[in-house]
């Protein structure tokens, strides 16, 4: 991506977060799937290592050597709040020249303070998360479109629903399909340069904004969609979320996410996630009535197995279990999850 | 309900509504069961004519002579937008000096010509939707309260939810039970007089909305709540909506409502209902893995029906045919289906 005609250099603010698997999710998208360059990781408790190659710097002044034109919060605090002290870090990037991009529930561009900052000194505050403002309930375009759509739910949140969807998208576009991956959350909208957060909408516009997801979708070519999920039906404080989206994406199918070994779900002490195929049966059962959709495969997300011949025996055994294909299309690629897909589409 | 020590006398808004059973609903609840009385209707189309003794006038002007201090928007139209040509009526209630009240998505006191109309005459904007601006996920007190949760769901919107969850605890506390209603939608907060409209909230934040409601309901000395539903689980718009109430609200037990009769979502045509024991077992399915609930009993609306013999009838239908206790509190009085949910808390 390109703004201005200056290319973009990231650097990932992250701090205090880095060591988080679930805080951390953003960052990790960005730096495997994003066009443009991660240049720097900044987290003060780190300073000095690299992850994935990146150095990690423990200043604004200190990333400068490494030329970036983008600071991006890396982060998905639970509740989407900043911490207290981002507030310093962020007038430090504006100072500094970097165009800020947030996905939090925060908006920088609503800050009086901030704007009045980033006006001084020439850089663009963008909220990756702010909604369209002309959203509105669905219209029924959703069920009228030529293509078919395949969304990535899951068993809990940050398991690999975003990566699931980028992983088989990227593997239709290999084969030579029309396929669009559809971002529905700040990370993926970081990643494909468009796309709502419908986590940030309006409660009563959630389907509505998920059906104007799926018709860009298709205006952008897609003849197969792979919709990005969003948190889970069994999640205490996010399930509305994905039943919005479940209804307004209208998938043809489903692909069902599951992190190896989970039980319960994390953050939330003492709520179970029901095994899984009462949560395949779950999603089939809570379809739109008027297009019914079954959940084509299981992706296992094995990243906690270390060894791959326990990661392939985990598999297997899921997929004794349910009676779908299973893989981790992270690990082992995507190709057997899609060959189920375009199978059962 | 006293503002400011002067006794509210409401005029309902209901130009080109008043027909129209799904639109009215806002006005019906008001009319029924708010604490105020109100003393005229707007509805050009019908002036002159009375509903339930209620005179309907076709100007603002008009309204004057029964001496209203407020004007409530007596309408909930399809995604909360209001028709162009209310500014001109808001605009008028405004200019002669009544207080206007607003349950739809767009807010007028944000609004910066109707807002300095308003400073200009003295009066105030309220938006019954406007979502507190502390909002954030649920904490989990919803599961932890000393206190009975009873949530009204349903097959389709705009069919009695509210009412239903209205009447039982009108019933309950006939009978001395320390019960509260929990409003959860913009005709529930005009009625009670607090409340937040969870459809208009962030919808990351649904749940954290209907977890602070039980709580308040408990603070107001509620230990048995009935809580207002919202949506339905199978509505291809509001469905995220429905869902996000179910896991914050976290009830011990639902009332399933349906409308006599009703086999689509009504303004979705190709939508179906699916058969009520489908219902029952989807909302049980769906239900927190932490707090299972069950349907206790369905509150049938028996409206369509004109004579009680037929109506009474229908009820046993649907009892014999779901196994669960069957009554139209509206029509029939709401004993029976309290005794059912008492049973079964």
């Amino acid at each position: 991506m390109v703004t201005g005609g200056k290319p973009r250099r990231i650097l990932i603010l992250g701090e205090g977060f880095s060591h988080d698997p679930h805080y951390g999710k953003t960052m990790r998208g960005i730096i495997r799937y994003g066009p443009d360059p991660v240049v720097a990781i900044l987290d003060s408790a780190r300073a000095g290592e690299t992850r994935e190659g990146i150095p990690i710097v423990g200043t604004v002044n200190d990333a400068l050597c490494f030329d970036p034109t983008v600071a991006i919060v890396g982060v998905a605090t639970q509740g989407g709040r900043f911490p207290p002290a981002w507030r310093e870090l962020l007038k430090s990037c504006i100072a500094k020249g970097l165009d800020v991009e947030n996905g939090l529930h925060e908006f920088i561009s609503e800050d009086p303070e901030l704007m009045q900052l980033a006006t001084q000194f020439g850089v663009e505050l963008r909220d990756l998360r702010k909604p369209p403002a002309d959203l509105n309930v669905p219209t029924g375009a959703n069920l009228e479109l030529d293509t078919k759509i395949v969304l990535t739910v899951g068993s809990d949140c940050a398991i690999g629903k975003k990566t699931v969807a980028v992983e088989l998208d990227l593997e239709a576009r290999r084969r030579g399909l029309e396929s669009v991956f559809v971002p529905t959350g700040q990370t993926g909208i970081a990643i494909a340069g468009w796309g709502i957060a419908v986590d940030a909408v309006v409660a009563d516009f959630l389907a509505g904004a998920a059906e104007r997801l799926v018709v860009e979708g298709v205006e952008r070519g897609g003849r197969l969609l792979f919709v990005e999920g969003q948190g889970s039906l069994v999640h205490p404080m996010y399930s509305g979320v994905t039943l919005g989206l479940v209804h307004g994406a209208a998938p043809h199918a489903f692909v069902l996410c599951h992190l190896a070994g989970s039980t319960e779900i994390e953050g939330c002490p003492g709520h179970p996630i029901p095994p899984l195929p009462v949560l395949v049966e779950i999603h089939e059962r809570i379809s739109l009535p008027r297009r019914p959709a079954k959940v084509a495969c299981i992706a296992l997300n094995t990243s906690p197995i270390e060894s791959d011949d326990e990661a392939q025996a985990a598999i297997a055994a899921t997929e004794a279990e349910i009676g779908l294909p299973t893989d981790d299309p992270v690990r082992f690629g995507a190709g057997r999850l899609l060959d189920a897909i375009l199978t059962r589409l």
